[in-house]
């Protein structure tokens, strides 16, 4: 895959990906990544700090698919959706069928009310897989603020 | 046209349709549009529920410019402006000279007095007539939210 | 360069230039310009009034490089980092080695103790030296409110 079709790619996975949460087709999250994959949500600090553990963490698929069915059984949480708003990968080093990128984001959260805020702005350090179709073996979800809402149940 | 040409031209589109917007060419704004053409701002659960009906509605490219000099001559709102902020356009079916192609948005709302506020957050359903220049022969704004601001009286 | 590489070309260098601002490197932000530049943060009605000053300006790479040692020597200001999210850059006129740009941005501002707001919106106007690596020549920063936060004291 030369330079501008892979970036063409982890530009359309990066927005299927979006458009699957902000959909509310979680069911399906799982499916963007490899059985073997990990999935973190973290903040800055705490990322730059080495910490390896996060506010949502998923170290295999399987984990990833218990969680959006804890998610739905349990079900207390108060109704949301997300709307992702992507800049455009950036990608680095691609090697050994793996390529490295990255994606600032900013997520608004639309309450059942209606009500929108800024929810969240950081950025995706991914490793993909390059084969058809790509899938996340590592997707780090790195939020500029530790603020961290306890409303956050959805994945971004 | 091939691939690539087609996301590009389509991007472009977008752009030079928000940029129309912003900037107050808002007599230009129907030219973007093919006579025979259908606008609608709706929101995500109107669109779901298949209503046809919106919030603002025009179903020829004369509808669109009636919208434009009425609200130029009654003019009794608050002057204000959009910024929009657009994802990359993901193409979707191309068949009889048509493709369809959806691009998530957020807009913020500058009021004359320099308040920002981030006003909306959706996506757009479209279909482009591929033509030299490309132009919407609909263009479905779908709002993440139904609480509408009373004060959505320019485009989207 | 063909047209799509210097769309894509423009594209990394306002990506590298927002990551440069957003993660604190400073002492880097100068490198993105050629010497004999233009720097200078305005609002969009200062700009169509055609005044020349702003609230940021810079006439050199070396008064660039100034403004951002007082900046670390000064550090009164509250910590604080903003997030750029950005569309895709629109070229314009390309003559004489020099590529004329504009791109809409949105930035996010991250307080210390990680209240996140929406800081700004507006539109970089530019114009890039297209030799290896492409610096600007010129980088107008047109703020869509005059309501400007007296914390801007970072880039954007």
């Amino acid at each position: 895959m030369d330079d501008l079709a892979l970036r063409l790619a982890i530009g359309d996975l990066n927005a299927a990906y979006a458009d699957c949460i902000d959909d509310d087709r979680l069911e399906d999250w799982p499916d963007f990544f490899v059985e073997n994959c990990r999935y973190l949500i973290t903040d800055r600090q705490s990322h730059e700090a080495g910490l390896r553990h996060g506010i949502i963490y998923g170290a295999s698929k399987g984990m990833l698919t218990d969680r959006v069915m804890a998610m739905r059984k349990a079900n207390i949480f108060e109704p949301h959706r997300y709307r992702h708003i992507l800049g455009p990968p950036q990608i680095g080093r691609v090697a050994d069928g793996i390529a490295e990128a990255r994606t600032n984001f900013l997520a608004v959260r639309i309450m059942h009310n209606g009500d929108s805020q800024l929810f969240a702005t950081g950025r995706y350090l991914d490793k993909v897989a390059i084969a058809e179709p790509l899938r996340f073996v590592e997707r780090l979800v790195i939020l500029d603020s530790r603020k961290v809402d306890t409303l956050l149940v959805l994945p971004l």
